[in-house]
């Protein structure tokens, strides 16, 4: 599947049900961790930046992300970070779908987002902060709303042109939606407050007082070594949420904090293992950071889908010969077609 | 590049043509080989089979070959094994190529042995013995005849359908071919033999005294685990070369022998630091299993072999908003063409 057959899919479909039956699959899949193989990933890494491979598997299907992160991209008009991924049947071995993994990632992370809110953020929650306007903001709004009901955003971004990308996008999508002057305009009365920037470096966008009694915070933006977006306060005054302990501890807002502190792994809520938010005034944070078993979900998604409606293009990747021996005999059948025959 | 692809790219350049040029490529990387990044592949097992991604980098281009072994697939009407492979710029990031890896790793196997052989046989050898009338018969053969002019060939497979399939496939291609009647038969007087069965299991199919002076074998079909051809004295009279000691001492002839045995790894040849052949009565054995680089060579074969005339076909596959931060746009962009437009 590529860029155009996910365009197409979530055309057919309507974002907002993608984004909710892909919340499912996540959630789905935090249920069963245990059966996952959780591989290292593998990094080769370079002068300008870093090659991945992050596999994993759950019996069934083997899926990989191949992801890049060069910096020095933007230089040369190129993106930052690009990726596909692809399913395979463990049984058999046999690729069964190589897709696009940029409209995908962000489509997973916000349907993440989502399904951990519905576990974490107070069941009455209406109003949304968003900090931070740029590729992953629409995708958030879009996935609480489908997911939790929420319509009421405010948003903010030290970047006018941002937030003007942002209204233009969100215009007429049945919003209501409140540009704030200032990250503490913007979490002002919010039940819910998504941080979302870009810019990578210890940021301090939230500082302790602007987080009331009760609001659940969003946390996506701080999602590798150096980059945070939280006060590291705010993190103690609340119980923190994550995807898989020792990969959050080197990458997400915790690793500002003492290595052992404490934290509850998502799946552990999802699966009835551990109570997700305790009462009306706890303040919850879902540090994320994404992980290799959303892009599993995320592609698990795509394939279904895909086979319901044949979206996406077949691939004619694998040589097939009749006889397994006569692998030569597909380099040679068109000389023998286009052989003279006698009339 | 899918199946059709390089088909194609053969028909255009020529198979003989294709062979040789791609030993040239393996040769070249087999020269800078220090440059090369050796990551371990990473396995992930199940009951059924094995599925692996096998990377390696040179600085310039990163590459990796999916590729999977499920010996039960079999009895499903499928193939062991098939893989694709992907070839990155390590400068951006950015995949340049996914192409099918079955055919090609056809081709590339052949390259390396008759690359492995102008160095290691005598360079009067005019005849090949080939043992095993599989998959990758009819490509040594060409490579042979490609990279050092052997025409005469004195062929044997235990299952005369095999043999029946490489006579077929082979007429009119200007071979001199003598099926034999058993593989001592099949190696009387021959220069070079070429071994390649198929069946895994500790065989024999070369014994001690089969095999005479002068002779340089190119053992291609014992390459993995409890899957081996030749008799262990044969290994102890020539000398031994292989492409990377701890993996050939895996799957290679050489798991016959104890762990410290003595052997060439050919890049060291290749690159002037070692001796080749050292007289013409020497045995020469090139202990052959696959090696990540060579899939490597074969990879930026395609891709500059690609660029010349347009083989292949561009999937769109990273996603690139003109505003890198609008993602969103992508997927409404189509939307607000079709929006009403007043006349």
């Amino acid at each position: 599947m590529d860029v155009d057959a996910v365009v197409n899919l979530v055309e057919r479909i309507g974002l907002e049900t993608v984004l909710t039956e892909m919340a499912g699959y996540v959630e789905e899949d935090y249920q069963r961790w245990g059966a996952f193989e959780k591989s290292p990933r593998l990094a080769s890494h370079s002068a300008d930046g870093v090659i991945e491979l992050m596999p994993t598997s759950d019996g069934e299907a083997f899926a990989f992300k191949y992801v890049n992160g060069h910096p020095t991209n933007v230089a040369l008009g190129l993106q930052t970070v690009v990726g596909f991924g692809v399913l395979a049947s463990v049984r058999t071995g046999y690729p069964e779908l190589i897709a696009e993994m940029t409209i995908t990632t962000a489509l997973r992370t916000a349907a993440t987002s989502a399904m951990a809110a519905r576990h974490l953020a107070r069941d009455d929650a209406a109003t949304m902060a968003i900090i931070g306007l740029g590729a992953q903001s629409e995708f958030q709004a879009h996935a609480f709303r489908a997911v939790l009901g929420v319509r009421r955003l405010r948003v903010y971004d030290v970047d006018p042109a941002a937030t003007r990308k942002f209204i233009t996008n969100m215009q007429g999508r049945g919003f209501e939606i409140f540009v704030a002057a200032s990250a503490s305009e913007a979490v002002m009365g919010a039940d819910i407050i998504t941080t979302v920037t870009a810019d990578k470096a210890q940021n301090h966008i939230l500082s302790d007082n602007m987080v009331g009694a009760g609001v659940h915070l969003n946390a996506v933006g701080g999602d590798c070594p150096g980059k945070t977006e939280l006060q590291a306060d705010i993190l103690r005054r609340g119980e923190v949420f994550v995807e898989f302990a020792p990969q959050t501890r080197i990458e997400g807002e915790i690793q500002q904090l003492e290595p052992d502190f404490p934290v509850t792994e998502l799946w552990r809520v999802v699966s009835g293992q551990a109570p997700g938010r305790r009462g009306a005034d706890q303040i919850t944070i879902f540090d994320s950071v994404g992980f290799a078993i959303e892009d599993f979900s995320a592609l698990r998604y795509l394939r279904d889908r895909m086979l319901e409606a044949g979206d996406g293009a077949r691939l004619n990747l694998l040589a097939s010969p009749e006889d397994p021996r006569d692998l030569f005999g597909l380099l040679t059948a068109r000389e023998r077609l286009a052989a003279p025959v006698a009339v």
